[in-house]
């Protein structure tokens, strides 16, 4: 399928719709059903220790995979998470930013899953791993925005 | 069985341990295997119209079966969260905070399961349920923090 | 809300659309958006040690919430499951029945959320919890099924 | 990590310790950390319609992950499912087999995660995806098991 968007319009998209944590994510890699973004990790995202909050993983992982939709449809601000499902299997490295990779399994018309491996930025074992689905608004509902 | 920390103390705990996010949690009600917490939502919390975002629901759940488990075992700072599953069941209402009410199902040697309805303040529907596994260390571990 | 079918109805439905397992549930109770299910363990249901296995939980988890649904929107054969979550907590009792006891926390026109705790008959504490979400096709699709 | 199992050995494992389905699984590749199982589909893992029903999906994914486990730790027969997560995303093809291709991401002392993909025989997209979660019991315990 051909990307809807490319790296820079996902940029711009999350600055329009999630300006406050925009400047927190950058994507990294994105093709076909995949994306790879990474969490910019400051003092907010941490526990004691250093380590990766959970929230902090979760969030990424909801927003790399929503970018990756995104990407596939098109900018529809609405689709929304229903369900998440993460594990967090080892402890993130202290002072560094982790990565999530993911792709897209279904794209449907109206559900699209996902799944995610994160990893801590050089590192090469997931730290946790997610699995995301939304719900997508139909097309040509008010659900679609225009990219300003 | 009987607890072995009061909401007091919890909120000590995690003043301690959460420093940079205690704040914004405030123990509502604590009784046998069952919690109820909530989130102090500003700013930091919102999404682009108003509602609180994924990721806080589910550092609200988080926290609120992490406490349910301190009030039961007592302060182990290591216990940590393994696995957890949310459903975004309705759009939070703007404006308001959100209450998790948890209970735990099961408080083994090793692990323990809860659960979670949140709500949004003065809402009797649930917007969002979560469950979550956290794997406790070994009593007598220096995963045992004294409470200073 | 008015329940669309009684447990009679129920049963006639898991007769026709699931003929080869429904002699296997029993629906024990039901009211508003709460269902109570029985399945009656035989030898294909069963473990080494003799206690239920764990697919067979998970199946007694989704005939059960799905009934639950089909009580509140009528028969609708073509909702299927898209999402199911189960902790294992405590192992069953051995050569008991286990008794799912569930209730719908959403019913949208599209989405329906439903949660289990799963008890052995007799048992006062939950051996499994499950969560599971279905797809609801459209109403007047051919996916309604006339009751014969 | 070297195998402590062959596909041989992990069909006698099966024999012995789920004697009742052990007929219906087959382990078609084995590698360090990756398994693919299939299930070979008779009439009681149907729905109507003849597609594989979901507790079979299920039972397969539990199954797999769990001789991935077996094969790299050794036949430990108390290791338990503790968490199980699935997505189901189209619908099995009827008449065919399903084979879940699993990879394990974590296998600690204690908890052992892996997810897999489940495709029906000859498809390349998939139909469903799990994440299973297993306590692995203390090495030298009982729950060592003598194969025979």
């Amino acid at each position: 399928m051909p990307l809807m968007m490319d790296i820079p319009q996902l940029h711009d998209f999350l600055q329009n719709v999630f300006t406050q944590v925009a400047g927190s994510f950058r994507v990294e890699r994105l093709d076909d059903m995949e994306i790879d973004v990474r969490l910019i990790v400051d003092d907010g995202h941490l526990r004691p220790g250093g380590t990766v909050s959970g929230p902090s993983m979760f969030g990424l992982a909801d927003v790399a995979v929503y970018l990756a939709v995104m990407a596939m449809i098109g900018p529809k601000a609405l689709a929304v998470t229903t369900n998440a499902s993460i594990d967090f299997m080892r402890k993130p490295q202290a002072g560094q930013d982790i990565i999530a990779k993911c792709r897209l399994l279904k794209l449907g018309r109206s559900l699209a899953v996902g799944e995610c491996l994160i990893y801590s930025a050089g590192g090469d074992t997931p730290v946790a791993r997610a699995n995301l689905t939304y719900s997508i608004p139909p097309t040509g509902s008010n659900a679609d925005i225009s990219m300003g």
